[in-house]
């Protein structure tokens, strides 16, 4: 008699649980994305692969969902926000580095010399990097990352870097998460910079980030245990890169991935060529008035063969200035 | 009023939900672990960290545990199980390879010439490991690696290698799990030899396994796409390796590590450095006549530094003779 008490009582609870999320959903889970063809691409998708017992249904385990972050998650304008970062950290360590002030490219950072320091080109941007990223523990890095993420404003917004995400994003983050999805980065930036916020900002936990790496080495000092960052990088997480990290460290191919450029080309196709019902997805920058509008003559985040892959796979292209209703959290 | 019946229906739910693991726990969890110091330190500890309130309590999120492979979930003599995979794949695609029938260290494995083999040394097992594992794309390894495991038999107890597995351990796994825990392989195994099997027999996702890597790359000919496996070592995740790829991979420090052999000594030691209440394992083989006894002397799975650190920190060793009860499923 208890037994069918407690069963009786297990099965209104599962009609609860059930109902639950039918009567959350009723309260719109994208409200700042526009009724347009992607908000119902990604809802078509998300319920096909979700209904239990549809041609098109995928295990809870199988829902990798993979995000590249620049210009995907946050804005990328008028410059790689870790780039910025790394500037900004050669003029806070300079007093520990005597030898930059006559020094490029680090002489051209510290006398704001624009032009000395563009033609430096990449490889004084890769000095600048390695020079403000490694030569460190992983702890120490960390907090240099946070301390600039808490203090530093964008030049245009002046808001923290942190709050230039999209809110488009972010509800579709929780919205897949809901749906029993797992959300990753993976993005050409460096892991550690992207774990110092991406738990906080976008719920993605640290294990769930996949970036740029540089080269480790474990460090046991008379017992002082640390993993000191090497001035190499071990793996470049942009282009072909992408799947390559995503198979040797998730071990199992996405259904649905999100990018914004041609870095993110490889990561789409290797996405949409599995089996069964796929996602692959680009925000387009359209909008020059309420973030910036660039595509195929951009050298940051440039958008050319990845926007005609989508028109060949009829993958979907979210045209910003239409489908987001707002682009940032703070709007 | 509704809303207070539903509100009602729900505390009633929580009060089963919260009631239910007491009930199920009142079933052994841990039905192979003899009452003994080992037993008693495991449970104390997931106690400790997962009692609400408690001054050692760790958030879920934070409930990382790391698991050597070889020696510590599964048995690993009279070979490492991998070694004996590769030999036999040597065997398997010799008719690839008549070249093989005349060059070492492959005309010792086709002819069963140990003292040959053990000639060519380290080099040679290597070049064995290099031409069974890579030189191929990922599918194509996979459907190798789970080929072998499910038809080849162990040469003592004539059962299939993923039968020899730890019945004591994998309910640990289980156990962990069932209290918040993400249980991760760190194994100087390789990775997708490991995913070939990890998720069937001990419950970890292929994204909660880390291993020995080799290099890849993405390959896109004419629309087909797959991931190479390039015949050099891009990772080894031995000794200081396992906590560089596990800052590198996971991004956080785990609070239970579990090994067997020196090459656990660093991992083990990076857990216990963090702050908190953290738990470090050794599984020592002590059992010659169910298992195997080897521990300072052995070339496999050798356990000396490590055997002291444990010693000199308080860590736990499992003394398998003594403490399990079971050793095998099988049994």
């Amino acid at each position: 008699m208890r037994h069918t008490r407690i069963l009786s009582q297990l099965r209104w609870c599962a009609f609860l649980l059930l109902a639950l999320p039918l009567l959350v959903r009723a309260a719109d889970p994208l409200p700042s994305w526009n009724e347009g063809p992607s908000r119902q691409a990604i809802e078509g998708f998300v319920i096909a692969v979700t209904t239990e017992g549809g041609k098109d249904y995928v295990s809870p385990a199988e829902r990798i969902a993979v995000f590249d972050n620049d210009g995907t998650l946050w804005s990328e304008q008028p410059m790689y926000f870790q780039l910025l970062f790394a500037l900004s950290e050669v003029k806070r360590q300079a007093p520990q580095h005597p030898e930059w002030k006559e020094k490029q490219p680090f002489k051209a950072v510290l006398e704001d010399d624009h032009k000395a320091l563009m033609a430096s080109g990449l490889k004084g941007l890769v000095e600048i990097v390695l020079a403000t990223h490694t030569g460190m523990d992983g702890d120490t890095f960390r907090d240099n990352a946070k301390r600039w993420l808490a203090s530093a404003k964008h030049p245009r917004s002046n808001k923290p870097y942190t709050e230039m995400v999209f809110q488009p994003m972010l509800e579709l983050l929780t919205y897949l998460r809901a749906h029993g999805f797992k959300t990753y980065i993976v993005s050409g930036g460096e892991v550690a910079f992207m774990r110092a916020f991406a738990e906080e900002v976008y719920g993605i936990p640290p294990e769930q980030v996949i970036g740029t790496t540089f080269g480790s080495r474990f460090e046991d000092k008379e017992g002082k245990l640390s993993i000191q960052r090497l001035p190499k990088v071990a793996h470049n997480d942009d282009g072909p890169g992408k799947p390559e990290s995503i198979d040797s460290i998730i071990g199992r191919r996405p259904i649905l991935a999100f990018g914004n450029s041609d870095g993110d080309l490889q990561m789409l196709q290797w996405t949409m060529a599995g089996e069964g019902k796929r996602f692959a997805g680009l925000v387009h920058h359209t909008d020059a008035k309420r973030e910036w509008a660039y595509d195929r003559k951009s050298d940051i985040g440039h958008l050319d063969k990845a926007l005609d892959a989508a028109s060949r796979g009829h993958w979907t292209v979210v045209d910003m200035a239409k489908e987001w209703r707002r682009i940032y959290p703070f709007e």
